[in-house]
C-alpha cells in the first residue's frame, strides 16, 4: 500500500497527475480538488460562494471519520455531516482539524456545499436511516448527482434504490466498503456497483482513497444494481469463515495442546510468514500478545459470545436460495449462533461430558502444528472456492457480469480477508477468467493435495479429542464430496420415490428400454402403493 | 395404527361413536356423515337436492387422491375437484369406484355439493396455486366456511391468508401433512394450524383419518396462523437430516467397508429392531434389497442428484433468520445442494484425488458397524435437539403456544420421520414440557454419553478415510460446542474490536472497575487507531 501522504502531494501538484494515473476510462471533470487546483477552467471558483466541495459524507461513525480524513489526505475538500450535529462540530474541532474539510449543520447546507453533480456518500445504518436520508436529500438535489451508500446494506436493497433512484434522475451507487478503522483511514478495499453513469465521476477518488496492491487500486467497477453490496456481503461471508477458522486452530491448540497465548501467538507468527500470511493472522498474533494490566492476556478474559445476524447470514441465506452448497460461510454463522446461547452452553457443560476412546493429544506436536497449518489452508481454499462458486451463480441469476480476476483484486489490499493468498486467487482467474472452480486451477490444485494429510489429522483427532471443529469438518466433508463422483444421494432418490412417488433418474451409463436416460422414473417399490407420480405435490 | 376397516365400521354405526373417541372438545355438529347417518335431525337432508358433503378436497394428485380414499374410508361423503377435470372422472371410474366419492366438474358445483360450513382442503402446488384458487372460491363461499391447505406452504403465506380470509369471515387452516403416499392414503400425520375457530368443525375429521400411536390421533392442533405449516416445515427439515445421515451410513458402509447392498440391507434390518427402528430405516432396508430385472440392485442404476428448495431450505433460513444453529438440517440441504452438482463433480473427480495416510478401513469391522450405529443415532438426537430449539424459538419469536408433546405425539406415527425414537422424545416432554434441550433429559442424556466413543470413531475414520459425513461430522462438533463453557469466540469479539472497533464484553468472573461487566468495551489494540467504537456501523 502507498501512503498517503505520497498521494496527497501528487495529487496536489495538480489534478492532471492523479487523471493520468487513473487509467483513465474517460473520467469527464469532477476530480477532487480540480476546482482548487485548476481555477482558471473552472467557472465556479470564480466567487466565494461557489460551492467548494468535491465529495459529502453523512455519517460520522468511525468508518465515517475516517473515509473523510482519508479523502482529505488524498486532496479532496470534503463536507461532512451527521444527523447529531454536535458530532459535526466535534469532529471538526478535532480529528479534522487543519484539514480539507468543512462541516454542514444541515442537508440545505450540505447539498449547497457540493459541487455539482454532487458526490454524496451515506455511511449511516443500514436499512431504514439509508431510505430515510435518501429522501431527505432527495429535495435539495438535480440530476445526474449521485448518492453512494456506503453501508452494507442488502443487496436487495441497493437493486430497488438503484431502480428508484433513476426515475428521479439520481444516479444511485451502492458500495461494499471493507478494511474496518484502519481500512478507512489509510486505504480500504472498495466494491462499488449500481448506476454504471456514476463510476466515471467516482471512479478518481474511489481508486485514489482505496488501498492499492501491488500498485494497483483495490476498487474497481463491480455491476448492475446491488452488484458491489452482493461482492460484499460475499466477502464479509468469508470473513465470517476465515475467523472461525483462526477461532478453531486457536481452540485446537488451547486446549488440545496445552499451550499459552504467547505460544500460540509464535505459532502465528510463524504461520503469517506463510502461505496464511493475511491480516487476519496478524492481528491474532497481535491479539495473543496483549496483555492485560495484570500482566495475563486481555483475550482470556472476554467474552466468548459473538454476534451475528448480518452480512454473512444474508450470504448463507442467498447460498440456500440459489442452491449452492456454501457450507464453510454457513458453519461459521451458525457457529457465532451457538457461541452467543453462552447461559445454555454453561448449563449443558455441566451435565454433558466428554466419552471417548482417548482424551489426550498423543502424537508430534511439531507435526500436529504444520498438519494444523494444512488444515487451516486447505479449509479457506474450500471457504474461497466456495465463495467464487457464489458469486458466478449469482451473477447468472441476476444477469450481472462480474469479472472475478477484479474481485480478487479487490480483496487482495485494504479489506479485512486480505491476503497473499488473494493474490494467488487473482492469478489464477486472470490465467484464467472461466475457470469453473478453484480447485481446477494448477496453484490450489497442487496446495489442496499437499495439505491432505495434515488436514485430515486434524479433523480427525479433534472429533477424538472432543474439540469443536464445524468448518475444519465441513470444508473437508466438502472436498471429499465434491471429488465423488457417485455420492450416496443416490439413496436418497429412492426413498423420496418409495415413501412420495417423486420419481428419480437413472444413471446415464444404466440407462436402458425400461428406464430411459432423463427419464422421470417411478417404481412401485411395495408392491402396495400406486403408479400415480408425484408431479403436483411437493412432501 | 388402527386398520382403516374397523375404524370404518365404528363410524358407519353412527357419529356418536366417533365423537365419543373423539375426545371432545366440544365438536359443534358437523360430524362426517352426520346428515345421513343421523337424518332426522337434519332439515338438509330433507330433499334429495340437500349437499350431501362432509369435506371437500380438490387437487388429484397422489396426496389428493389418497385422503379423499382414506376420508371415504372413515365414513366421510367426499367432493373431489381438480382443474384438469379429466382426472376427476378418471379418478371417480378407478379407485374412487364404489366408495362415498362424488366428482365436481367445476367449483360452483364443488361448493355446492358440500354441507355448510363447507370444509374444504386445497392440496395443490404451494404458492401461486392456493392463493388463486382461494379467490376462485370465494365467490362460492359463505361465512363460517373452512378452507384447509393442505400443502407445504411457507408458514408466512399462511400468516397473511389466515389474516386475510378472517376479513372475508372464512376461517383459514394451513395443516401440514406427511406420510408421502402411503400415510395419505392409510393415516398421515396432519399438523394444522391458523384461524382456531375452525379446529372444531375439522377435529374429528382429521382425527379419524389420522395415524394412531398407541391409540392416540398423530394430529392435534399446533396452534394460531402459520405454526402448523411452520411445525411440518421443521419436520420436513428434519426429514432432510434424517435422510442425509442414513446416506451417510451407506456410503461409509458401501465405499468404507466395501460392502456390497444385501449386506447393507442386513445391517439396515438389525438397525431397525434396535434404537433407530423407524418407517425411513425400515424403507431403506427395503431398497437395498430391491433387484432391478437383472438381478443387481436397483439403487445403484440411481441418478445421484437430490433436489431441494423446499422445506428444508426454508427450515435452514428460518433458522439462520432466528439465529438458532440449526447445523444439521442446514448441512443436509446443502448436501442435496452439492449432489445437484453431478457434472461438475465428476469433472472434479478426475483431477482431485485421495491423498492420506492411511486410505484402507483397519479395525474390527463388526465393532465399527456397532459404532456406526451409535454415530447415526447420536446425530439423529442432535438434529432433533436443535429442531426443538428451533421451534421454541419460533414460539417465542411469533407469539404461539407450541405444544412440544404434542408436535413429537404428532410426529411418532404416520408422518415420513416416525420412529420409536419419537416415542422417548414424547416422554421426555411430557414428564417436563419446559425442558430447556432434549439433551438435558435423562434418556438421552444417557444415550448420547454411551453414543460418544462409537460417534468419534466413526468421524474420525471416515475423515482419514475420505468419506464424506457433513451431518455426522457436524452434530459431533455441535455437540462438542454445545457442551463446551468457554467457545473460541472470544478470539472472535477481540479480532472484531480490533479491526472494527465492535467493542466485546467481559467475562463475568474477569470483570473489574476497568471492564465492568455487561459493559461494551473497546480496546486501542494497535496504539494507532482511534478510540471511536462503532455504535452506528456494522461491518
Amino acid at each position: 500500500m502507498s501512503g498517503p501522504t505520497a498521494r496527497l502531494a501528487a495529487i496536489n501538484i495538480g489534478g492532471t497527475a492523479a487523471r493520468r494515473e487513473g487509467n483513465g476510462n474517460g473520467s469527464p471533470g469532477f476530480h477532487p480538488n480540480s476546482a482548487s487546483t485548476n481555477s482558471k477552467t473552472s467557472t465556479e471558483s470564480n466567487t466565494d460562494n461557489a460551492p467548494r466541495g468535491d465529495f459529502g459524507l453523512i455519517g460520522l461513525a468511525v468508518m465515517g471519520q475516517n473515509l473523510i480524513l482519508n479523502a482529505a489526505d488524498h486532496g479532496a475538500n470534503v463536507i461532512a455531516f451527521n444527523r447529531t450535529v454536535s458530532k459535526v462540530d466535534k469532529f471538526l474541532a478535532n480529528e479534522a482539524k487543519g484539514k480539507s474539510i468543512e462541516g454542514a449543520h444541515s442537508i440545505e447546507e450540505f447539498c449547497a456545499k457540493l459541487k455539482k453533480p454532487r458526490r454524496m456518500m451515506l455511511l449511516v445504518m443500514a436499512g431504514k436511516a439509508v431510505d430515510d436520508f435518501i429522501e431527505t436529500l432527495l429535495p435539495h438535489c438535480e440530476e445526474g448527482d449521485i448518492i453512494i451508500d456506503g453501508g452494507n446494506s442488502h443487496f436487495p436493497d441497493t437493486n430497488r434504490r438503484t431502480k428508484y433512484l433513476a426515475t428521479k434522475g439520481i444516479r444511485f451507487v451502492g458500495a461494499g466498503v471493507s478494511g474496518g478503522e484502519e481500512g478507512a483511514r489509510y486505504g480500504p478495499s472498495i466494491m462499488p456497483g449500481g448506476n454504471p453513469e456514476a463510476w466515471p465521476y467516482i471512479k478518481e477518488i474511489f481508486q485514489n482513497i482505496s488501498a492499492k496492491s501491488d500498485g494497483e487500486p483495490c476498487c474497481d467497477w463491480v455491476g448492475d444494481e446491488g452488484a458491489g453490496h452482493y461482492v460484499k456481503m460475499v466477502h464479509n461471508g468469508i470473513e465470517y469463515g476465515d475467523m472461525q477458522l483462526i477461532c478453531e486452530a486457536y481452540d485446537i491448540m488451547k486446549r488440545g495442546l496445552g499451550m499459552e497465548d504467547k505460544e500460540i501467538g509464535d505459532v502465528f507468527t510463524k504461520w503469517n510468514k506463510g502461505v496464511l500470511d493475511s491480516f487476519l493472522i496478524e492481528i491474532t498474533r497481535d491479539i495473543m500478545y496483549f496483555n492485560d494490566d495484570d500482566g495475563t492476556p486481555l483475550l482470556e478474559k472476554i467474552l466468548d459470545s459473538a454476534g451475528q445476524k448480518g452480512t454473512g447470514k444474508w450470504t448463507a441465506i442467498n447460498a440456500l436460495d440459489l442452491g449452492q452448497p456454501v457450507t464453510l460461510i454457513a458453519e461459521s454463522v451458525l457457529a457465532r449462533c451457538l457461541s452467543s446461547l453462552k447461559g445454555e452452553r454453561t448449563r449443558a457443560s455441566k451435565v454433558l461430558e466428554f466419552v471417548g476412546r482417548s482424551s489426550k493429544f498423543e502424537g508430534n506436536k511439531e507435526q500436529f502444528l504444520d498438519d494444523l497449518e494444512q488444515a487451516l489452508y486447505a479449509s479457506k481454499i474450500i471457504s474461497y472456492a466456495q465463495g467464487f462458486m457464489l458469486m458466478q451463480s449469482a451473477a447468472k441469476e441476476y444477469g450481472w457480469s462480474l469479472n472475478k480476476p477484479s474481485i480478487a483484486l479487490m480483496w487482495r489490499g485494504g479489506c479485512i480477508i486480505r491476503s497473499v493468498f488473494l493474490k494467488d486467487i487473482t492469478a489464477a482467474y486472470r490465467s484464467n477468467p472461466d475457470l469453473e472452480n478453484l480447485l481446477f486451477d494448477d496453484f490450489f490444485n497442487k496446495a489442496i493435495h499437499k495439505a491432505q494429510p495434515g488436514w485430515r489429522d486434524v479433523v480427525s483427532k479433534a472429533a477424538l479429542l472432543g474439540l469443536p471443529t464445524p468448518c475444519f469438518s465441513t470444508a473437508l466433508s466438502w472436498f471429499d464430496g465434491y471429488r465423488t463422483k457417485d455420492l450416496p444421494a443416490n439413496l436418497l432418490q429412492a426413498q423420496r420415490d418409495y415413501f412420495g412417488a417423486h420419481t428419480f433418474k437413472i444413471k446415464p451409463e444404466h440407462a436402458s428400454a425400461k428406464y430411459p436416460d432423463g427419464d422421470n422414473i417411478h417404481v412401485n417399490w411395495t408392491g402396495r402403493g400406486g403408479n400415480v407420480s408425484a408431479s403436483t405435490y411437493q412432501a
